[in-house]
Protein backbone atom coordinates (compact mmCIF):
# COMPACT_ATOMS: atom_id res chain seq x y z
CA UNK A 1 0.00 0.00 0.00
CA UNK A 2 0.84 3.96 -0.39
CA UNK A 3 0.90 4.91 2.99
CA UNK A 4 2.16 8.90 4.04
CA UNK A 5 3.72 9.50 7.51
CA UNK A 6 3.50 13.09 8.29
CA UNK A 7 6.57 14.06 10.74
CA UNK A 8 9.78 13.06 10.68
CA UNK A 9 10.56 13.01 14.36
CA UNK A 10 11.15 9.55 16.12
CA UNK A 11 7.22 8.58 15.68
CA UNK A 12 7.38 8.94 12.27
CA UNK A 13 10.74 7.38 10.98
CA UNK A 14 10.18 4.54 13.71
CA UNK A 15 6.64 4.15 11.68
CA UNK A 16 8.24 5.04 8.16
CA UNK A 17 10.75 2.35 8.57
CA UNK A 18 8.63 -0.41 9.42
CA UNK A 19 5.87 0.50 7.53
CA UNK A 20 8.72 -0.53 4.73
CA UNK A 21 9.61 -3.50 5.92
CA UNK A 22 6.17 -4.51 5.46
CA UNK A 23 6.67 -3.99 2.36
CA UNK A 24 4.60 -0.79 1.74
CA UNK A 25 5.87 2.41 -0.20
CA UNK A 26 6.05 4.93 2.16
CA UNK A 27 6.46 8.39 1.94
CA UNK A 28 7.77 10.71 4.95
CA UNK A 29 6.24 14.16 5.03
CA UNK A 30 7.32 17.52 6.42
CA UNK A 31 6.61 21.12 6.78
CA UNK A 32 9.57 21.68 4.04
CA UNK A 33 10.12 19.47 1.31
CA UNK A 34 13.75 18.11 1.78
CA UNK A 35 13.62 18.28 5.57
CA UNK A 36 17.31 17.18 6.65
CA UNK A 37 15.92 13.79 8.61
CA UNK A 38 13.49 12.91 5.96
CA UNK A 39 16.31 12.73 3.16
CA UNK A 40 18.72 11.47 6.05
CA UNK A 41 15.90 8.66 6.10
CA UNK A 42 15.34 7.80 2.46
CA UNK A 43 19.15 7.35 2.05
CA UNK A 44 18.70 4.93 4.73
CA UNK A 45 15.85 3.40 2.99
CA UNK A 46 16.40 3.31 -0.28
CA UNK A 47 13.85 0.89 -1.60
CA UNK A 48 10.07 2.03 -1.69
CA UNK A 49 10.74 5.65 0.27
CA UNK A 50 10.44 9.09 -0.93
CA UNK A 51 9.99 12.63 1.36
CA UNK A 52 8.24 15.21 0.32
CA UNK A 53 5.94 18.40 1.66
CA UNK A 54 2.75 17.34 3.88
CA UNK A 55 1.00 18.18 0.62
CA UNK A 56 3.11 15.62 -1.74
CA UNK A 57 3.24 13.25 1.15
CA UNK A 58 -0.55 12.94 1.61
CA UNK A 59 -1.40 13.28 -2.23
CA UNK A 60 0.63 10.55 -2.32
CA UNK A 61 -0.48 8.25 0.36
CA UNK A 62 -3.83 5.49 0.10
CA UNK A 63 -3.49 5.76 3.60
CA UNK A 64 -1.93 8.89 6.11
CA UNK A 65 -0.89 8.86 9.62
CA UNK A 66 -0.43 11.75 11.22
CA UNK A 67 2.99 11.30 13.31
CA UNK A 68 3.55 14.90 14.26
CA UNK A 69 3.31 16.99 17.87
CA UNK A 70 -0.10 17.30 18.87
CA UNK A 71 0.29 20.95 18.70
CA UNK A 72 1.08 21.18 14.98
CA UNK A 73 -1.24 18.72 13.86
CA UNK A 74 -3.88 20.42 12.51
CA UNK A 75 -1.71 23.05 10.75
CA UNK A 76 -0.01 19.94 9.30
CA UNK A 77 -2.90 18.35 8.46
CA UNK A 78 -4.11 21.73 6.79
CA UNK A 79 -1.16 22.29 4.88
CA UNK A 80 -1.83 18.78 3.78
CA UNK A 81 -4.77 19.96 1.85
CA UNK A 82 -7.89 18.45 2.34
CA UNK A 83 -8.69 17.23 -0.98
CA UNK A 84 -5.27 14.98 -0.53
CA UNK A 85 -7.00 13.87 2.48
CA UNK A 86 -10.47 13.64 2.11
CA UNK A 87 -12.25 9.92 1.68
CA UNK A 88 -8.86 8.75 3.14
CA UNK A 89 -8.12 6.58 6.26
CA UNK A 90 -6.37 8.89 8.83
CA UNK A 91 -4.37 7.00 11.47
CA UNK A 92 -3.60 9.30 14.60
CA UNK A 93 -0.98 8.83 16.87
CA UNK A 94 -0.46 12.64 18.02
CA UNK A 95 -1.19 13.72 22.30
CA UNK A 96 -2.18 17.40 23.16
CA UNK A 97 1.03 17.24 25.19
CA UNK A 98 2.64 20.42 26.46
CA UNK A 99 5.54 20.53 28.52
CA UNK A 100 5.73 23.56 30.57
CA UNK A 101 8.73 24.15 33.35
CA UNK A 102 7.98 23.87 37.10
CA UNK A 103 4.35 21.88 36.72
CA UNK A 104 3.77 18.36 35.32
CA UNK A 105 3.27 17.63 31.76
CA UNK A 106 -0.27 18.81 31.20
CA UNK A 107 -2.75 18.45 27.68
CA UNK A 108 -3.85 21.36 25.47
CA UNK A 109 -7.17 19.46 24.98
CA UNK A 110 -8.79 16.65 27.31
CA UNK A 111 -12.27 15.91 29.23
CA UNK A 112 -14.82 17.10 27.35
CA UNK A 113 -12.77 17.45 23.57
CA UNK A 114 -9.75 15.73 22.49
CA UNK A 115 -7.08 16.19 19.62
CA UNK A 116 -8.40 13.09 18.05
CA UNK A 117 -12.12 14.45 17.83
CA UNK A 118 -10.39 18.48 16.93
CA UNK A 119 -9.02 16.50 13.97
CA UNK A 120 -12.19 14.76 12.77
CA UNK A 121 -13.96 18.11 13.19
CA UNK A 122 -11.77 19.96 11.26
CA UNK A 123 -11.58 16.94 8.42
CA UNK A 124 -15.05 16.00 8.41
CA UNK A 125 -14.61 13.27 5.28
CA UNK A 126 -11.66 12.22 6.49
CA UNK A 127 -11.77 8.69 8.33
CA UNK A 128 -9.75 9.48 11.55
CA UNK A 129 -8.79 6.56 13.78
CA UNK A 130 -6.62 7.07 17.11
CA UNK A 131 -4.43 4.67 17.74
CA UNK A 132 -0.42 4.10 18.97
CA UNK A 133 -0.70 7.34 21.11
CA UNK A 134 -0.26 5.15 23.82
CA UNK A 135 2.89 3.67 23.54
CA UNK A 136 6.38 4.42 22.96
CA UNK A 137 7.89 4.61 18.94
CA UNK A 138 9.79 1.56 19.77
CA UNK A 139 6.95 -0.53 21.24
CA UNK A 140 4.19 1.14 18.46
CA UNK A 141 6.22 -0.99 15.79
CA UNK A 142 7.34 -3.88 18.00
CA UNK A 143 5.39 -5.03 20.81
CA UNK A 144 7.13 -7.68 20.90
CA UNK A 145 9.89 -6.07 23.01
CA UNK A 146 7.99 -6.20 25.76
CA UNK A 147 8.19 -9.50 27.77
CA UNK A 148 4.28 -10.12 27.66
CA UNK A 149 1.65 -9.25 25.16
CA UNK A 150 0.22 -5.91 25.57
CA UNK A 151 -2.72 -3.69 25.08
CA UNK A 152 -3.52 -1.08 22.09
CA UNK A 153 -6.55 0.91 21.62
CA UNK A 154 -8.07 2.55 18.98
CA UNK A 155 -11.29 4.13 18.08
CA UNK A 156 -12.84 6.16 15.69
CA UNK A 157 -16.17 6.96 13.68
CA UNK A 158 -15.76 4.77 10.92
CA UNK A 159 -16.14 1.02 11.40
CA UNK A 160 -14.17 0.22 8.13
CA UNK A 161 -11.36 2.24 8.86
CA UNK A 162 -10.90 0.92 12.09
CA UNK A 163 -10.54 -2.53 9.84
CA UNK A 164 -8.06 -1.17 7.92
CA UNK A 165 -6.04 -0.03 11.16
CA UNK A 166 -6.44 -3.00 12.65
CA UNK A 167 -4.97 -4.81 9.88
CA UNK A 168 -1.72 -2.57 10.26
CA UNK A 169 -1.81 -3.13 14.27
CA UNK A 170 -1.65 -6.47 13.42
CA UNK A 171 1.09 -6.70 11.03
CA UNK A 172 2.98 -4.73 13.51
CA UNK A 173 3.09 -7.82 15.93
CA UNK A 174 -0.15 -6.28 18.38
CA UNK A 175 -2.23 -9.31 19.33
CA UNK A 176 -4.87 -7.56 21.77
CA UNK A 177 -6.63 -5.03 20.38
CA UNK A 178 -9.03 -3.18 22.34
CA UNK A 179 -11.94 -1.31 20.22
CA UNK A 180 -13.08 1.88 22.49
CA UNK A 181 -15.64 2.51 19.94
CA UNK A 182 -16.32 6.09 18.34
CA UNK A 183 -13.49 8.92 18.04
CA UNK A 184 -14.41 10.49 21.07
CA UNK A 185 -12.76 7.31 22.73
CA UNK A 186 -9.50 9.30 22.04
CA UNK A 187 -10.10 11.16 25.30
CA UNK A 188 -9.83 8.26 26.81
CA UNK A 189 -6.67 7.48 25.00
CA UNK A 190 -4.85 10.64 25.31
CA UNK A 191 -6.12 11.47 29.08
CA UNK A 192 -4.40 8.29 29.64
CA UNK A 193 -0.71 9.70 28.69
CA UNK A 194 -0.73 11.72 32.30
CA UNK A 195 0.07 8.58 33.72
CA UNK A 196 2.62 7.30 31.29
CA UNK A 197 3.71 10.22 31.85
CA UNK A 198 4.43 9.81 35.40
CA UNK A 199 5.21 6.16 35.02
CA UNK A 200 8.14 6.60 32.42
CA UNK A 201 9.57 9.36 34.71
CA UNK A 202 9.72 6.59 37.63
CA UNK A 203 10.97 3.59 35.27
CA UNK A 204 13.67 6.26 33.27
CA UNK A 205 12.25 4.68 29.97
CA UNK A 206 9.87 5.01 27.78
CA UNK A 207 9.49 1.16 26.85
CA UNK A 208 6.80 -0.42 28.94
CA UNK A 209 3.13 -0.82 28.61
CA UNK A 210 -0.32 -1.80 30.06
CA UNK A 211 -2.00 -5.10 29.85
CA UNK A 212 -5.63 -5.60 31.12
CA UNK A 213 -6.06 -8.30 33.39
CA UNK A 214 -9.53 -9.53 33.53
CA UNK B 1 -6.13 0.13 64.05
CA UNK B 2 -8.70 2.60 64.44
CA UNK B 3 -10.22 3.52 61.28
CA UNK B 4 -12.78 5.63 59.55
CA UNK B 5 -14.24 5.37 56.58
CA UNK B 6 -16.65 7.87 55.06
CA UNK B 7 -19.12 6.91 52.72
CA UNK B 8 -21.25 4.10 53.07
CA UNK B 9 -21.72 3.17 49.21
CA UNK B 10 -20.11 0.27 47.42
CA UNK B 11 -16.78 1.58 47.95
CA UNK B 12 -16.80 2.04 51.56
CA UNK B 13 -18.85 -1.15 52.24
CA UNK B 14 -16.31 -3.24 50.55
CA UNK B 15 -13.24 -1.28 52.28
CA UNK B 16 -15.05 -1.57 56.06
CA UNK B 17 -15.49 -4.65 55.66
CA UNK B 18 -12.49 -5.76 54.51
CA UNK B 19 -10.59 -3.81 57.35
CA UNK B 20 -12.56 -5.18 59.53
CA UNK B 21 -11.35 -8.55 58.42
CA UNK B 22 -8.02 -7.91 58.96
CA UNK B 23 -8.87 -7.00 62.34
CA UNK B 24 -9.12 -3.32 62.08
CA UNK B 25 -11.71 -1.47 64.23
CA UNK B 26 -13.55 0.37 61.60
CA UNK B 27 -16.57 2.90 61.93
CA UNK B 28 -18.21 3.97 58.86
CA UNK B 29 -19.29 7.71 58.59
CA UNK B 30 -22.29 9.30 56.78
CA UNK B 31 -23.59 12.84 56.34
CA UNK B 32 -26.02 11.86 58.96
CA UNK B 33 -25.77 9.75 61.85
CA UNK B 34 -27.45 6.04 61.72
CA UNK B 35 -27.72 6.39 58.08
CA UNK B 36 -29.26 3.11 56.83
CA UNK B 37 -27.03 1.32 55.00
CA UNK B 38 -24.50 2.27 57.75
CA UNK B 39 -26.71 0.95 60.44
CA UNK B 40 -27.44 -2.40 57.96
CA UNK B 41 -23.48 -2.98 57.61
CA UNK B 42 -22.92 -2.82 61.14
CA UNK B 43 -25.87 -5.19 61.98
CA UNK B 44 -23.73 -7.49 59.30
CA UNK B 45 -20.47 -7.06 60.74
CA UNK B 46 -21.28 -6.96 64.93
CA UNK B 47 -17.78 -7.03 65.95
CA UNK B 48 -15.49 -4.05 65.90
CA UNK B 49 -18.00 -1.99 63.23
CA UNK B 50 -19.44 0.94 64.03
CA UNK B 51 -21.41 4.44 62.70
CA UNK B 52 -21.77 7.86 63.08
CA UNK B 53 -21.92 11.17 61.29
CA UNK B 54 -18.70 12.17 59.25
CA UNK B 55 -17.60 13.95 62.49
CA UNK B 56 -18.00 11.00 65.03
CA UNK B 57 -16.39 8.66 62.57
CA UNK B 58 -13.52 10.86 61.84
CA UNK B 59 -12.65 11.43 65.45
CA UNK B 60 -12.86 7.75 65.93
CA UNK B 61 -10.11 6.91 63.23
CA UNK B 62 -6.42 7.04 63.59
CA UNK B 63 -6.41 6.70 59.88
CA UNK B 64 -9.28 8.10 57.40
CA UNK B 65 -10.51 6.82 54.47
CA UNK B 66 -12.43 9.19 52.24
CA UNK B 67 -14.90 6.45 50.11
CA UNK B 68 -17.41 9.26 49.20
CA UNK B 69 -18.48 10.50 45.57
CA UNK B 70 -15.80 12.72 44.08
CA UNK B 71 -18.22 15.72 44.20
CA UNK B 72 -19.20 15.13 47.85
CA UNK B 73 -15.63 14.73 49.10
CA UNK B 74 -14.69 18.09 49.99
CA UNK B 75 -18.02 18.57 51.95
CA UNK B 76 -18.15 15.38 53.96
CA UNK B 77 -14.43 16.06 55.13
CA UNK B 78 -15.69 19.76 56.11
CA UNK B 79 -18.29 18.00 58.07
CA UNK B 80 -16.18 15.78 59.73
CA UNK B 81 -14.27 18.71 60.80
CA UNK B 82 -10.68 19.49 60.05
CA UNK B 83 -9.78 18.93 64.03
CA UNK B 84 -10.78 15.39 63.33
CA UNK B 85 -8.57 15.18 60.67
CA UNK B 86 -5.12 17.30 61.12
CA UNK B 87 -2.20 14.91 61.03
CA UNK B 88 -3.94 12.55 60.69
CA UNK B 89 -3.01 9.93 57.13
CA UNK B 90 -5.97 10.37 54.09
CA UNK B 91 -6.72 7.69 51.97
CA UNK B 92 -8.72 9.29 49.07
CA UNK B 93 -10.16 6.68 46.99
CA UNK B 94 -12.77 9.08 45.47
CA UNK B 95 -12.86 10.50 41.56
CA UNK B 96 -14.35 13.65 40.26
CA UNK B 97 -16.72 12.12 37.93
CA UNK B 98 -19.34 13.71 36.38
CA UNK B 99 -21.80 11.35 34.53
CA UNK B 100 -24.49 13.63 32.38
CA UNK B 101 -26.95 12.38 30.25
CA UNK B 102 -26.22 11.45 25.82
CA UNK B 103 -21.96 12.83 26.46
CA UNK B 104 -19.15 10.52 27.84
CA UNK B 105 -18.13 10.99 31.61
CA UNK B 106 -16.31 13.50 32.21
CA UNK B 107 -14.30 15.01 35.40
CA UNK B 108 -15.08 18.20 37.22
CA UNK B 109 -11.47 18.80 38.11
CA UNK B 110 -8.50 17.75 35.88
CA UNK B 111 -5.41 18.40 33.83
CA UNK B 112 -3.40 21.27 35.88
CA UNK B 113 -5.44 20.00 39.19
CA UNK B 114 -7.14 17.05 40.70
CA UNK B 115 -9.21 16.55 43.32
CA UNK B 116 -6.50 14.69 45.30
CA UNK B 117 -5.04 17.70 45.10
CA UNK B 118 -8.11 20.09 45.68
CA UNK B 119 -8.23 17.27 49.29
CA UNK B 120 -4.53 18.32 50.00
CA UNK B 121 -5.22 22.70 49.77
CA UNK B 122 -8.27 22.21 51.62
CA UNK B 123 -7.05 20.42 54.38
CA UNK B 124 -3.17 21.38 54.48
CA UNK B 125 -2.26 19.14 57.56
CA UNK B 126 -3.69 16.47 56.81
CA UNK B 127 -1.44 13.75 55.06
CA UNK B 128 -3.24 13.14 52.35
CA UNK B 129 -2.88 9.68 49.64
CA UNK B 130 -4.45 9.04 46.57
CA UNK B 131 -4.98 5.31 46.05
CA UNK B 132 -7.51 2.65 44.98
CA UNK B 133 -9.12 4.83 42.84
CA UNK B 134 -8.12 3.44 39.73
CA UNK B 135 -10.13 -0.18 40.43
CA UNK B 136 -13.33 -1.27 41.30
CA UNK B 137 -14.77 -1.58 45.30
CA UNK B 138 -14.03 -5.84 44.49
CA UNK B 139 -10.78 -5.25 43.43
CA UNK B 140 -9.73 -2.82 45.45
CA UNK B 141 -9.78 -5.27 48.51
CA UNK B 142 -9.33 -8.70 47.03
CA UNK B 143 -7.04 -8.08 43.41
CA UNK B 144 -6.63 -11.37 44.02
CA UNK B 145 -9.88 -12.30 42.08
CA UNK B 146 -8.32 -11.47 38.71
CA UNK B 147 -6.25 -14.17 37.43
CA UNK B 148 -2.79 -12.53 37.37
CA UNK B 149 -1.13 -9.63 39.78
CA UNK B 150 -1.89 -6.28 37.82
CA UNK B 151 -0.59 -2.68 39.37
CA UNK B 152 -1.93 -0.14 42.12
CA UNK B 153 -0.77 3.30 42.27
CA UNK B 154 -0.58 5.66 44.75
CA UNK B 155 0.72 9.35 45.31
CA UNK B 156 0.89 12.38 48.29
CA UNK B 157 3.45 14.55 49.67
CA UNK B 158 4.06 12.67 53.20
CA UNK B 159 6.62 9.88 52.80
CA UNK B 160 5.31 8.27 56.17
CA UNK B 161 1.68 8.56 54.93
CA UNK B 162 2.68 6.74 51.93
CA UNK B 163 4.48 4.00 53.78
CA UNK B 164 1.11 3.59 56.16
CA UNK B 165 -1.17 3.17 53.19
CA UNK B 166 1.31 0.77 51.57
CA UNK B 167 0.93 -1.22 54.37
CA UNK B 168 -2.82 -1.40 53.99
CA UNK B 169 -2.32 -2.23 50.34
CA UNK B 170 0.04 -4.97 51.20
CA UNK B 171 -2.62 -6.60 53.62
CA UNK B 172 -5.42 -5.68 51.30
CA UNK B 173 -3.24 -8.86 48.49
CA UNK B 174 -1.56 -5.92 46.29
CA UNK B 175 2.06 -6.85 45.43
CA UNK B 176 3.10 -4.35 42.80
CA UNK B 177 2.49 -0.82 43.68
CA UNK B 178 4.01 2.32 42.13
CA UNK B 179 4.16 5.19 44.13
CA UNK B 180 3.94 7.99 41.69
CA UNK B 181 5.43 10.66 43.50
CA UNK B 182 3.59 13.76 44.99
CA UNK B 183 -0.30 14.35 45.13
CA UNK B 184 0.10 15.95 41.76
CA UNK B 185 0.06 11.93 40.60
CA UNK B 186 -3.55 12.38 41.22
CA UNK B 187 -4.11 14.49 37.82
CA UNK B 188 -2.81 10.90 36.17
CA UNK B 189 -4.69 8.33 39.02
CA UNK B 190 -8.05 10.23 38.50
CA UNK B 191 -7.73 11.57 34.16
CA UNK B 192 -6.77 7.19 33.73
CA UNK B 193 -10.45 7.13 35.03
CA UNK B 194 -11.41 8.05 31.54
CA UNK B 195 -9.86 4.85 29.83
CA UNK B 196 -11.83 2.73 32.76
CA UNK B 197 -14.76 3.60 32.27
CA UNK B 198 -14.73 3.06 28.38
CA UNK B 199 -13.31 -0.43 29.28
CA UNK B 200 -15.77 -0.96 31.67
CA UNK B 201 -18.60 -0.37 29.06
CA UNK B 202 -16.91 -3.14 26.47
CA UNK B 203 -16.40 -5.61 29.09
CA UNK B 204 -19.25 -4.77 30.62
CA UNK B 205 -17.94 -5.54 33.82
CA UNK B 206 -15.84 -3.31 36.37
CA UNK B 207 -13.61 -6.31 37.82
CA UNK B 208 -10.65 -5.94 35.55
CA UNK B 209 -7.11 -4.03 35.88
CA UNK B 210 -4.27 -2.87 34.11
CA UNK B 211 -0.99 -4.65 34.54
CA UNK B 212 2.05 -3.21 33.59
CA UNK B 213 4.55 -5.11 30.94
CA UNK B 214 8.29 -3.50 30.88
Amino acid sequence: MKIAVLGTGMVGQALGTKLLELGHEVRMGSRTKDNEKAIEWTKQNPERASQGDFKEAAAFGDLIINANHGDGAIDALTQAGVENLNEKVLIDVSNPLVFTPDTPPSLFVCNTDSLGERIQKAFPQVKVVKSLNTVSAQIMVNPGLLPEDSNIFLCGNDEKAKDEAKKLLIDFGWKNINDLGDITGSRAMEMYLILWIRLMGQFQSPNFNIKIVK
